[in-house]
């Protein structure tokens, strides 16, 4: 994906310097997850994400080498943002079931604020296949963290591993994509109500 | 995506009339599967799938007018296989906790031997949306169903919900993604088993 001179990485010498130049930075950002979430990558376009932007196309280079390297921050940036924004909503002294119905709650809330989100990810894994997966590598991590967490303080069994993180992660996905982004017929606590249940106690009758 | 001469609608005169046709049809979707799932929708063409079936170019537009009509076909045939996959797994004596188990292994097994349908799936958000979004809404159902026939049985509490459908569904693709696709460290029948043990009585201590 990336061009024969950019590495894909972020050179240091691209990183804001000064508060405009953060504020800069963060407007291309923003501009590109509208104009990538209504276009796609292919269709999308550098000059396109200046003008939504408001800044000359210098300030793009500047910044980003080219729209793969900026797609590729996105998904990184995106994926940063879901997580303090899920952070945010918990702390460290509720029960380890309600710290995840409230991550769920917050993902979803954040997913209708920002629902060109699902569209990016996922274009991700044809556009950027490793930011896709580092995407949920790191989600599985961090709700795995919580599951062990949760154990150590009794709320939640010790047997639980990388497969039940996987499991929530599948649940919260699909969830938020259905009553997130398809539809907003119930509110994100209804649905992450739901999610906590099947947690705390299966769905069987015994 | 349909050309001004195409509805996206298979024509009914497409439709092979002989045993023949019906397997030239059959080898074309495979090609397909191969070609779209290891080029992507854009970077696949006909002639790469018409070589891949070893049928003449002209056996293509005597099943499908585009591209893209194909690209649907193999969409809804994935998914006609993944559930008569499943389908042929369960049985009604099973205990429903039982059958979501060997929903899920069944579709970790298919999804091990065609690794391409994540690929296509998830490019059909972008290709063809509708199909994408009537292949989950489709899947759903069915898993709301088989809920609501174990809640008559007894062996499902009676107040699950479509949203509980899509929680079993989004564990099922995520962990089919995680293990089934990406690595195999685990079989099928022991990831399947994690997720029937949540489902039987979720994750806390109590």
């Amino acid at each position: 994906m990336a061009t024969e001179y950019s590495d894909h990485v972020e050179s240091a010498d691209k990183q804001p310097r000064t508060a405009r130049g953060l504020k800069t930075k963060r407007k291309l950002l923003d501009a590109a997850a509208l104009e990538f979430g209504e276009k796609g990558f292919h269709e999308a376009s550098i000059t396109g994400i200046t003008q939504r932007a408001g800044t000359a196309l210098g300030s793009f280079y500047t910044y980003f080498d080219s729209k793969d390297e900026l797609f590729s921050a996105l998904v990184k940036d995106m994926s940063a943002r879901v997580k303090s924004h899920a952070a945010s909503a918990m702390t460290k002294w509720q029960d380890a079931l309600e710290r995840e119905k409230l991550a769920l709650e917050s993902f979803m809330n954040f997913a209708r604020e920002h629902k060109e989100i699902y569209r990016i990810i996922d274009e991700a894994e044809f556009v950027d296949p490793d930011s896709y997966r580092a995407h949920y590598e790191a989600t599985a991590a961090r709700i795995l963290e919580r599951l062990k967490e949760g154990a150590k303080l009794g709320d939640l069994r010790n047997d639980l591993e990388e497969a039940h993180a996987w499991a929530i992660m599948g649940m919260n996905v699909f969830l938020g994509l259905r009553y997130g982004i398809w539809s907003e017929e119930k509110s994100s606590a209804e649905i992450a109500d739901i999610a906590k249940d099947i947690l705390a106690r299966g769905i069987s009758a015994k």
